[in-house]
């Protein structure tokens, strides 16, 4: 199997796990847009994640973000018996989006990296903080930081 | 029409305004438990919010908070014409969620109420900070804290 089908098959394990574990991301129709080792992208259609001014709902927003640190954080562990939950967020929306969804997440530098699997691997629980952005026709619409946690 | 029945009424047209502008709150089956001119009280079941550990998922928490705010504001402007978006929010997941998401929102004191009735009526905008809280068996699970803008 090459490497852009293995790459392939595993956006769409991912997307499966997610509609199958959280349901909400079913009905929001999350699918993971890409993941390259360093950087993921999770998109979502408009339609079902409109708010009253036919814009992006910001809950939905919010949402996507959160998905996206925590598929990140689950996809670079690639420990199947580990579980990510987020511990705090802040959300700034700067702009509106009218548009699809599209929500990503980039992988921190080696040295926080490193911290965290040293962590993770001595005690089984370790925490990262996670800026998503949700950005439109070259624009930064939202700006999200999380802090997750990871724990065995 | 007495005031109970009123109230009910006001009730199920915020809920079906809801449903209606904004489909994630279906999904989600969102519903107004209370609102007694002070504070607000919505709720969402457990089985279409649950997360991968069956807790309530961390993106549905945040919709329902920030639909608590919106909400709340939405109510106290009694201004079919205004519209309230969410700016900027802040949130912190202390405990799981285990069983339906309530989130409770109190309308802020005369004074701030005053400060944001006169400056909306002069300049048809104005901000408010809205806190909200989702609590279970007495315990406050997720601390949550908006800024929502009402335009004309």
């Amino acid at each position: 199997m090459n490497d852009v089908t293995a790459n392939e098959r595993l956006l769409r394990e991912t997307e499966a796990y997610l509609h199958e574990q959280i349901p909400l991301t079913h009905a929001m129709g999350v699918t993971v847009e890409s993941w390259n080792g360093a950087r993921l992208v999770l998109q979502a259609p408009l339609e079902p994640n409109h708010n009253h001014l036919g814009t992006a709902f910001g809950g939905s927003l919010s949402a996507l973000a959160t998905l996206a640190g925590y598929s990140l954080l689950w996809l670079m562990l690639g420990d199947r018996e580990a579980h990510v939950v987020v511990r705090d967020s802040h959300i700034r929306y700067r702009h509106p989006v009218r548009g699809t969804l599209r929500a990503a997440c980039s992988r921190p530098d080696d040295a926080v990296m490193e911290v965290f699997r040293r962590q993770f691997n001595e005690t089984g629980r370790a925490r990262l903080s996670l800026p998503v952005t949700i950005e439109e026709d070259g624009k930064v619409c939202v700006e999200f930081e999380g802090t997750f946690v990871a724990m065995r």
